[in-house]
């Protein structure tokens, strides 16, 4: 106990059956578990609190706007497009075409990470200016995937969503450089990552002062072979009670297949998600990546209205108009000593 | 060739790249595989057609009454009820309640298969005997697990619809006993069973001469730790794709948190699901099993009328007043002979 | 506590942090768990001893002969033969060769569960019969799966050891019914089975009185699709701490490749297995079910010598010739009243 | 066809069972497969050569010394140490502890992805120093982890082999800069990675004309909570068929318990492993990471001996003494055109 005062911390001893138990009075979520588990006769630390303060308990409504769309309000945010850009003359028509569906944001990769070294990995620089075009010519905001410090770089003036994939989910170097950012950042869940690893990798970026982070489920892999990976939407329902972060749902790599698309977008909807990442294509038997799962604008058409109506349903109070002040950083990283020694 | 020939069934010799392939125009999905396997200078079988021929290619509409209710036809089945029948006041007020709420089924444990031995497992034929009064009382079908032969007789005159429980999806001595009755049967998912191990599970049923099988998606497992399981809608959307059999969903198991529930019930209405089989208890933390995840009536009640609507924005025809003719068993297993021994 | 004490359990009240804690200080493992959880104002009850009593705390040596094959002391059992029966001359023929190749058990399926149930399910009694003979010719104990009450009354005469098949774990029914013979029971943990699970379903068996239950890892489903199920192992370790039951192991089923059979056999003894569950084929690709994993009694020489090699390695204390008197059947199961009511 | 000869690919047209099948005679493995799928009239594409030639087809020996230390021939390699360097006095220590005790290199985290953000994160560039200490004292060829480019710079002089984490496996940008170095590379795959997938992971490494590629098993992530992960020993003997390059094995992730270490540790090398990589530490229960999982340096010698007896007993030929020339870069990527287009 004295150990833990020089800490800063207020503690309280009680016994139980024998045992003796030091509970902390203080927040201590962002103390390093070690300082605890190190101490002699230390036999076991049990967290009562999440150990993602930032992300868990801020109470503010923690949408956001960017441009004319808003992120966690109320209205589906739907962010379409191509899985890759695949030449000028495709992301602009497709831009046109799906912002004419409905679409309030316009996705397309530019750099792909890719399970074999040898296929199309993105046009690169070339399809982030074609972003940029198509966002001039639509007014949809951007949303585009970066796997390194030297393509968020790139991206800054062409894209207004940093993604961030699910190879990427666990990759913390690159989640510290999008936190440093001050561009939204779309989070997606690793493919077997639990909600707690989820939470934690969002800490990640909130912790550098980034706050506009979108959560994104798109499927966990199970042993289900029909379907590309397994929709997890139980964990869409838990995150909106576990945080006030956006959370949207990616049914075309949540399923894999195109027909799956519709029903799983509607049924995203129907259990709390804020908004769809789908992916969409003029031609999607000819997608350079991903076809079996790209949809046409028309398809999207039907599951815009129909998400738009589902969403009325069930939260019936129409979202009020809304700008929110940018929130000082608020680092609240418990400052470690160089060596991992405790304060005697 | 010749052997096939001997088997009854036509066949054609193709070549390609140097290997030859033998193409059996016939449908032989009822063939046993080893008759195939076994031929020599057979090196690989491979199925293009599933081999569960009863469920997949049933063109008509397989939805059907049981009194009042129908399960499959566009107004979603709400079967809801206490985990375990505790006592006969419980589920004749239960049974009350959940109609007020907008049950159209009545759901409640006599036989429960439990994971610990010392655990309650049930009221047993007493149990039986209160779920029908409540029939008389309420004009609710009744749905209740069977888990032997001898349960399935005592359940005879009782229980509408026989339930095969998740534990025992695998068990097809059970299966083909259900089959020999003429009661629907409410199939499970086992925890781990893909998409066509459960459509063979119910080919089990169907072809002892029983069609009315209803599938019902309850969560599998996965790493995910927040939810008791992860349920999977992707499987409900396939399986609409797969078959014309009911398919229902059980959000109470699927999620293990009474919390979950509704977004999860309206999810699977969003999706496609027939129908819901939901754990409603007069006191939840006083049920004897399953406790986390019950709901009360009155949530039960939000939740058909939410469910209602988004199944009526999905599928805005109404549903057309049918009563359809039990269909003739069509016993169609190709009749294996005594040994192994394929005919020479 | 009154009430606590109404059903003959001490407990003492501790305070810690504002909660009273209410500490049960004789064994409740076998109280069904509802008789807290209903309590009022009881808001969570706590396991602190796992809740399989039998199979956990049992301090003897729970190996035991069958004929002269022990299992659970030190040298490995092999359980080898094909994976159904398929004729008489092969039986006997195999029923030699893997005899000779030093395996000392012979398995054999009489009743196939199949997941297609158009598949070879077995030739059923006959099958049994032919696996006496061959348990006559060569003196090795026969291993056979039941499926059901009828046929383990079949397999009384023929059958050594009933096996209790991974999609039969959960079939508290069947499991109860082989509790109440006096044969060995060999359990396999079901497909997605947690250890605590397979542990539970084990003290079904030992609560009927039957003590002789051989616990068998079989592979677990996962994502991975290179292999057919994957094996397990840190299971086997992990049991061994937890039972004194004997463990074995199914590199047959645990990888579904012929090929990894024996790498995973040998590492099965390594890591602490006290046998062997093997396909051999006289012929694999001739085998009518699971050819691709069945190998050649040759191969299974060299497994035999290669276990027992590394079985003498990590355990070099002789195996004590030993005989155990079967113990009484202590049913230890709490007594549960008619109602679920509790004594007030 | 024409198209495809235009890619300088030989083709041959055959036709079955009414569908045009064209066959590419060349290796086409390192080609895009979108241009396969994009061409007109194309429905299906099928892959009979595995996408990762580097990596599955070399046929020589894949094994090669640091120093003293041969990785993959034969003898095990011992990798062991802390999973975090705490401490300059405590990495020297333990280095001369776990080399006396067998092992053959020496592991010690500098920089640690942690899930938590708050959590010990390494002693970064000063740890490295320390490991370059214990080496020059030890004579033990350093293994540490490593996250980013710039870590890469940092570790050059001081660590001998780069581990990239499971966390990192799918970290494409992160292969491809340790595929440029020329050092060791020990690549974990990832916790739900399929074994093709890790295969292709090494071939992003093997393809920047690095071929000293060592893959490690350390448990996948399944339902299973009674272990950290689940280790998949079915992958070590599936991996060894697929490729030359060394497997190791972890089996201090694999099960979270410091219990299991030795069972796992044996059961890897019964099934093939060249080398085990293992968390060792002087004091456990006062490791800053991973506590719960860490041996003493005690009792990773009686691992070292029990592993090289079986090593021993599973590859009676002692290996040859051998050193590898380092190959020629072989970059065979297919080079892609600027745009997606195909040549017309």
């Amino acid at each position: 106990m004295h150990r833990l005062e020089k800490l800063g911390l207020t503690c309280e001893k009680v016994s139980s059956g024998g045992r003796t138990v030091i509970s902390i009075v203080d927040d201590a979520s962002t103390v390093p578990s070690h300082y605890f588990s190190q101490l002699d006769q230390v036999d076991k630390v049990i967290n009562v609190s999440p150990r993602y303060p930032l992300t868990a308990t801020a109470p503010q409504d923690k949408s956001f706007f960017i441009g004319a769309t808003r992120f966690g309000g109320g209205i589906p945010v739907v962010v379409a497009g191509p899985c890759s850009v695949e030449s000028r003359t495709q992301i602009l028509k497709t831009a046109a075409r799906v912002k004419q569906a409905g679409a309030t944001a316009l996705r397309g990769g530019a750099f792909k990470p890719r399970t074999n070294p040898y296929d199309f990995c993105g046009l690169g620089p070339e399809a982030l200016a074609y972003l940029a075009e198509a966002r001039a010519e639509t007014g949809l905001p951007t949303v585009s995937e970066v796997l390194s410090a030297e393509q968020i770089e790139m991206a800054q003036e062409h894209i207004d969503v940093l993604q961030i994939g699910a190879r990427n989910m666990y990759n913390y170097e690159l989640l510290k450089e999008v936190g440093r950012t001050r561009k939204p950042v779309l989070l997606k869940r690793a493919m077997s990552a639990t909600i707690d690893e989820l939470l934690q990798a969002a800490e990640y970026i909130l912790l550098e002062g980034n706050e506009k982070v979108i959560l994104c489920e798109r499927g966990i892999r199970t042993f289900e072979a029909r379907t590309r990976n397994t929709l997890d939407l139980n964990a869409v329902a838990m995150l909106k009670s576990m945080t006030n972060l956006p959370v949207v749902v990616d049914p075309s790599h949540g399923t894999g297949r195109a027909s799956l698309v519709k029903p799983m977008a509607l049924a995203a909807i129907a259990c709390g998600a804020d908004g769809l990442l789908i992916e969409a294509h003029l031609e999607p038997s000819k997608s350079v990546s991903d076809a079996e799962q790209a949809i046409t604008p028309d398809e999207l058409a039907e599951i815009v209205v129909a998400a738009n109506n589902i969403a009325r349903l069930i939260q019936p109070t129409p979202p009020v108009p809304y700008t929110r002040p940018f929130a000082e950083s608020k680092n609240r990283r418990f400052d470690p000593p160089v060596s991992t020694a405790l304060p005697n």
